[in-house]
């Protein structure tokens, strides 16, 4: 049974202001929830329906109905179970070896989760945002994931003093008029992949720490490809060999 | 003015049942207005607000205010204009020495939209999608095209029948267990990608019209790409020489 306050304090979570005042964030779905409990993620609670807790019976968790469910849930269909965990700050890793994604004012929650997922398909530890960047624990950004939310540092700082502090880095900016991807080997070992804002692109500020400017050949006629797109097949160029 | 009979209009648009019925759809936003204007698809009427009049004073459209464009729009931040235009029937266009994207059930606009954005700007010409797949002219699914929509015909058919038809071609199955891309130079002539469901993957009674079981190598731990990164990732393979 879910009472009054714990569904005012889920609901809370899905504003960022909240999250940040209670250091926690909210996580749904088997799937998720299964990625969480593996994860070095602390849990404060699970509210679960009948079904998820037969399966998972060695689990400490708040039994709930299916409407209890609905009324705390971010989905349009709700999967049997939500957690509230508590946030982790995370540390970038070996980025001087590493193939590092540096995300300037990303705004859009679903693109940022897409990129979190690839980002883990490719093996790649850390992404750096701008400040200004949409929250990774906004509930869209965690669900498009798909669990690779708990298994990448996502770390938030000044992009300038990121760069200024890793001056030996080679930054490949992705812009429209750089270097032909396909006629270039991308390293991926002591770099970093500079992804602009959805429409401004990147920022004037920081076009000076790229090292090398690249660009995905058009063969067609959009204006542009979807961030997440792009970041993709860097990351995927950058890592072929 | 908004005619009360207008807003009912445009609003069952939103519904495919009532789409299908009136052979129309929605298309909103003054970058993607002006996509529409300058492709051939018919225009049956253009509602927009008068900042958006003053700059295109030479098209024939009705005066809204911002609160009744608030009334019809499906976007959280309404942009100045939407209009309604006819659907029209696409016809696959010289298949059998372009690439042409197969997709199966694919179900998430966002996806869907993205993916046919990838197309436009890889040049590809064509998608195919099952009869079962979300609808192209749903209104999330145009938005995210972001103006490619009116640049790449989308047409639905039974995919058993297309392969049928078309056995001559090449068809890359995107499959976890597939060959690695990064060690086979992929084709784009005469050539189809398929790509499956986004939960499912392709149904078992596609699998045999697959000539060439494809992959892209994982490093990490991401059960899986998105598919509209997968797709693009495969496009690019394809186009990268």
């Amino acid at each position: 049974m879910l009472s009054i306050s714990q569904k005012k304090y889920v609901n809370s979570l899905k504003q960022k202001k909240f999250r940040t005042q209670c250091n926690c964030f909210v996580v749904e779905g088997i799937k998720m929830i299964e990625e969480l409990l593996q994860s070095d993620y602390e849990i404060e609670s699970i509210f679960a329906t009948s079904s998820w807790i037969e399966n998972n019976n060695s689990v400490d968790c708040i039994e709930i109905s299916e409407k209890e469910l609905n009324s705390i849930s971010s989905l349009k269909t709700p999967n049997e179970v939500i957690a509230v965990a508590k946030q982790m700050d995370s540390q970038l890793i070996d980025v001087s070896s590493e193939l590092t994604i540096a995300l300037d004012k990303i705004q859009d929650p679903g693109n940022f989760g897409t990129i979190i997922r690839t980002a883990d398909w490719f093996g790649i530890k850390n992404i750096v945002c701008s400040e200004d960047s949409v929250d990774a624990y906004n509930s869209k950004v965690i669900q498009a994931t798909m669990g690779s939310f708990f298994r990448v540092n996502i770390v938030y700082t000044n992009l300038n003093e990121f760069f200024s502090k890793n001056s030996d880095l080679t930054v490949y900016g992705a812009l429209l008029d750089g270097e032909n991807v396909y006629k270039k080997q991308l390293k991926h070992k002591g770099t970093v992949l500079l992804m602009g804002n959805e429409s401004k692109g990147i920022s004037e500020d920081l076009i000076s720490y790229i090292t090398d400017r690249v660009s995905i050949p058009k063969f067609g006629n959009a204006e542009s490809l979807n961030i997440a797109t792009a970041t993709a097949i860097l990351c995927s160029e950058c890592k072929r060999v």
